[in-house]
């Protein structure tokens, strides 16, 4: 019998991060059910993902690395916990971010990537390409659309007003809502596609 | 004598498009450098480019058509201009943003495709991926980071108050041109590696 692939090799690898962060609650439950099939699938798994969210980023300096989450939510949120968040004293600068969906799935071949990017096409999904592309192991990022991402506090000072906050939280969580529907589109054409 | 090959036909064409973009002053000033190089390669052509932005975006429906530019700047800007461009009156939504540039390339084969990555790489740029893979059709999208997106006017209303807009435009130019400094990088990679 011929030993594992590369592919296999890499597959079980993630297949085993995944099932741990799952039962950890470390997965976003409007991604989990996506990711769980994928992981079912023979020539597909995920590397990464993020349901989309709500947050207060803290940045402290120009690196991701100095980012902090000053308050996240994969999920709408009410304009009480938005103040609440803002009201909250930060070190850094806080940045308002809808952030929508991404996610990283790894295949074996450029075929089974081009059958990603079919599903993405036929979901709607605008954003999305191959980013590593070697003999075994082909990468492909997928992000949905619809953001915001605005300054809010610096030096312990809010800089628009609640009533400001406030209106951009009613703009904002539709977005999100629309993003996680774009999931539920791109799990269904995965779902006959994949295998 | 053998005929041309599709990807050959296929740079031929965009080479007309862009060289006749650059001759109408259509190929914006901050990229025209980067994208007057990769039409002079062998193996490489762009089919659209934006050296990124400030722009207030008018939104009269959800579809990106129903979008109109009611101000746009492919350069940092000054408050007057900022506050001019708001007071003017909108139909739709008005919304701020400040979006990194975006560069699709062309190439033959998979191998041209990954130099590109490489590049992109080395240059610091972190999105990018392989969005067609044919034969003879490998198109990567490649873009720049640093982004702000805030909705500014509803029913000719301007929701954040002046001293809000003039803090943001500070915020938004320093990341604009960090963002043409990341194309200057990019273009050095690509005279290196790209023919």
């Amino acid at each position: 019998m011929a030993g594992k692939t590369r592919f296999e090799m890499i597959k079980e690898r993630h297949s085993k991060t995944y099932l741990q962060a799952l039962k950890q609650g470390k997965v976003d439950p409007q991604i989990e059910s996506l990711c769980s099939f994928i992981e079912k699938t023979e020539n597909y798994y995920t590397s990464s993902s993020c349901s989309g969210r709500i947050m207060f980023l803290e940045k402290t300096g120009e690196k991701k690395k100095e980012n902090n989450f000053h308050r996240r939510w994969h999920r709408t949120i009410t304009k009480e916990e938005l103040i609440e968040g803002i009201n909250e004293k930060a070190k850094g600068t806080l940045w308002f971010k809808l952030e929508p969906f991404i996610l990283h799935i790894g295949c074996a071949n450029l075929e089974n990537a081009n059958t990603i990017l079919e599903c993405m096409k036929k979901a709607g999904v605008k954003r999305g390409g191959i980013i590593v592309a070697e003999k075994e192991k082909f990468i492909i990022e997928l992000q949905g659309t619809g953001r915001m991402e605005f300054i809010a506090k610096e030096k312990n000072k809010q800089l628009p007003t609640n009533e400001y906050l406030e209106k951009a939280l009613e703009t904002a969580n539709p977005l999100l809502e629309k993003n996680y529907e774009r999931l539920e589109k791109l799990e269904k054409e995965f779902r006959k596609k994949l295998n």
